[in-house]
C-alpha cells in the first residue's frame, strides 16, 4: 500500500505565538470579570508555563477570533456576552460551515477516490462535510467517520484505509481510500478555564486540514507502508483526557506525558519491530523519525530515549515551529514536508510516532519513494 | 471472515411503552412551565404521532429515569431544576461510568481479541471505556473508535474489522476482533423540545449492548460474512442528523425518511448484488430480510418494494416489538435473535439493511452456518 497525493489547507489567520498569548492574556482577565488577576499577570503565567516563540513561531486558525481584540467581533469567543464563549451547537455549526468549504476546495481540483475516510476529534456533525462532498463524485464513495482518537487519529485512518483497500472480496475492488483530516481545535478553548494546564494547551494547539490517498498503485511521489503498530501503556489512563463537554471538548493533559511516552518508547519500538522483522539499531542510525510533535518535550524526550541525531527529528521540530499541534492533522504535514523535501532522498526509511489519549502510542514504518 | 460470539446485555431499567409515553408527558408538561398543554394534551400527541404499544411494547434503558416520577430522584432529568436535563458533560460523566461497567461484565468472561472496535453515536470519551479495559488483557489488543455514524454504525465497523484481520503484513498477524456497541440513547432527551418530530423520536430509541467477534476461524456457531455494501442517497440530507449540541446530542427527523429509503432500496440493492455477481431473485424468495428497525414504517416501505412475504422480516418486527430502535446496536441484536432462532436453518441467507444520516444505505449479505 502506498501513500500519496497530499493536499494540504493552510487556514487563513496566521498570528504570532506571542500576539496569540497576548491575546489569551486578556481573554482570561475578561473571562475573570478582571477581578482575579491583571492581564499583565496573565500573560506572566502563559509565557511561563506555555510554549514560547522559540518553540511555536506562529499559529494558524480557522476562526479568526484568536489576535481579534474587538471583542464584540469575536465568533466563537465574545467574552464579553459569553465568558465561556458561544454553546456547543454554535461552535459545531461554525465547524460545520468551515469544514463544508475545505471539502468543497480540496474537490474542487482532486479526482474522487473509492473510499473516503474523514479525521478528526474537533467536530462531530452527520451527515458530515465528507458524506456531503460524497454526493457530488460521479461515482459512488463510501464514506467513514474515524471521529474522537485525539492526536494519533491518522494511525487509525491509516489501519482502515489498509483493510478498505485489502478485502475485495467483500467490499468490492476498492483503488483509492483518501484520508480527510479537519481539526479546529480552536474551537474548543475555554477562556473561563485559567489552570497553568489550560494554559499549556491553550499556547500549543492550532489548525489544520490535509488530505492524502491511500493506493495499491504506486504513486508518481509519496510513501510505501511497511508497517503500523498501536499500544497502550499501562497506569497513564489519567494523563491525558478528551472528552464532549458543556462549552465544547474539554481536554486534560498532565505535564508528565513527555517523559511518561520518553520512558516507554525504546521498549515500544523495540517489541513492534521485532515482531514484524525490522532491524531497530539499523534506522536508529539511518531513519528519519517523524515524531508527532505533541510539544517541544516529546520530540526531546524520544530523541534522547533512542539515542537519535538533531537531523532525525528536525522535521518534527521545525513543523512544531512553524504551526504549531494540529493534532491528527499534525503527523500527515510532516509527512507531507518530508516529501517535498529534497534533503530526503528516495529510499530513506521514516519512523512515525503519535500520542494521544490511553495513553495510546503509535508506530509507523514508510519508505519514501 | 466470520461473525459468532455474541454476547448482548440487557439493560437494567425495562419499561413498558404506555408508562414511558406518559412519563414523556408529564416531563413535556413539566419542562414548558406547565403553561403550555396539559400533561394529558402531551400524552393524546405523544399516543397519536409516537410509536404505539401494538409497534413497541417495551423498552431498556441503563439510564434509570424514563418512568420515575419523582423527578428529584431523576439523574439526567431532574426537571425541576433543570427543564432540559443535565449537562453535556454530566451526561458524559455518566455514559463512561455506565459503559465502563458493561465492559467489564463482558471481558469477566470473554477471552480478549486481538483487536476491539468500539461503536457508539451517543457518547465519546476518551481514553474510551475500550481503552481501559484493553489494558486488562494478557497481550496487546489493539482498540478503535466507530463513532458517531449512528443507526448504520455496524456497517462501517464491519469493514474496519474485516480490514484489521487482511493486513497481516502490515498489520501484524490478527485472529480475532470484538465489535462492542454501547448506545445509550436515553441520555439525548430535550424534554424542552416538545415537537411532533421530537416526540416520534422520543417515543423510539432505546439503549442497547452487545459484543460480537469477527474472525477468520470458523466459529461454532454464527455467520459468514459474504458482502458488505453502502451508498449515500442524493437529496436526501437534509432528512436526518444527528449533530453535538448543548445539552446532549441531537437529532432530526424526517417522517419521509421510510418512503426515501422505500422508493430507492431496490435499485440500491439491484445495484450491489449485481456488481458482486449475487442473484436478486433468488434471494428475495428465500432469504431471511434482517432490516434495522429504525421505526414500524421503514420495515413495511423494505418489505413492500422488495416484494417480500411477512415472515422474511418478521425478526425485525419482533426486535422493534420487543427492544426498540437501539441505535446501532439494533441490528447485532437482530443477528444474534436469527442465530438463536432455530426456525432458521444453517445455510440461510441473510440480507441486512442499515438507515443514518446521508442518508446513508448500508446493505450485507451473511449466510447462517
Amino acid at each position: 500500500m502506498y501513500l500519496g497525493k497530499f493536499h494540504s489547507i493552510e487556514p487563513p489567520y496566521q498570528v504570532s505565538q506571542d500576539a496569540s498569548l497576548d491575546w489569551l492574556s486578556t481573554a482570561h482577565h475578561l473571562a475573570q470579570n478582571e477581578q482575579s488577576h491583571t492581564k499583565e499577570e496573565y500573560l506572566k503565567m502563559l509565557h511561563r508555563v506555555g510554549c514560547s516563540s522559540q518553540q511555536i513561531q506562529q499559529r494558524y486558525f480557522f476562526v479568526p477570533d484568536v489576535g481579534e481584540h474587538d471583542w464584540s467581533q469575536n465568533k466563537i469567543y465574545p467574552i464579553p456576552v459569553s465568558k465561556r464563549g458561544v454553546s456547543m451547537h454554535h461552535r459545531h455549526e461554525y465547524y460545520h460551515k468551515i469544514v463544508q468549504d475545505l471539502f468543497k476546495q480540496i474537490y474542487d481540483t482532486r479526482a474522487y477516490p473509492d473510499d473516503m475516510i474523514h479525521v478528526s476529534c474537533t467536530g462531530y456533525v452527520s451527515p458530515s462535510a465528507a458524506q456531503l462532498i460524497a454526493l457530488k463524485s460521479p461515482k459512488p464513495v463510501t464514506v467513514t467517520h474515524s471521529y474522537h482518537m485525539g492526536c494519533y487519529g491518522a494511525f487509525p485512518a491509516l489501519r482502515m484505509a489498509a483493510g478498505f483497500l485489502a478485502n475485495e472480496s467483500i467490499l468490492g475492488e476498492k483503488r483509492s481510500v483518501d484520508l480527510v483530516h479537519t481539526e479546529l481545535c480552536s474551537l474548543h478553548l475555554n477562556p473561563e478555564e485559567s489552570s497553568l494546564e489550560q494554559m499549556v494547551i491553550q499556547s500549543l494547539f492550532a489548525d489544520g486540514c490535509i488530505a492524502y490517498r491511500m493506493s495499491h498503485a504506486q504513486p508518481d511521489a509519496g510513501f510505501k507502508i511497511l508497517s503500523l503498530y498501536e499500544e497502550i501503556i499501562p497506569d497513564t489512563a489519567d494523563a491525558m483526557e478528551w472528552m464532549v463537554s458543556d462549552w465544547g471538548m474539554k481536554m486534560t493533559l498532565s505535564k508528565d506525558v513527555p517523559s511518561m511516552v520518553g520512558t516507554k518508547i525504546r521498549e515500544f519500538t523495540e517489541r513492534w519491530l521485532k515482531t514484524r522483522g525490522y532491524d531497530l539499531s539499523k534506522l536508529q542510525k539511518n531513519a528519519l523519525f517523524a515524531v508527532h510533535p505533541g510539544g517541544p518535550k516529546i520530540i526531546d524526550q524520544v530523541a534522547h530515549h533512542l539515542e537519535l541525531k538533531d537531523s532525525q527529528v528536525e522535521a518534527s521540530r521545525r513543523l512544531l515551529h512553524r504551526r504549531g499541534n494540529m493534532s491528527s492533522a499534525t503527523l500527515p504535514h510532516l509527512w507531507e514536508s518530508i516529501l517535498h523535501d529534497d534533503n530526503v532522498p528516495s529510499g530513506t526509511q521514516i519512523i512515525s510516532y503519535a500520542f494521544g489519549p490511553g495513553l495510546t502510542v503509535c508506530g509507523g514504518l514508510m519508505e519514501k519513494l
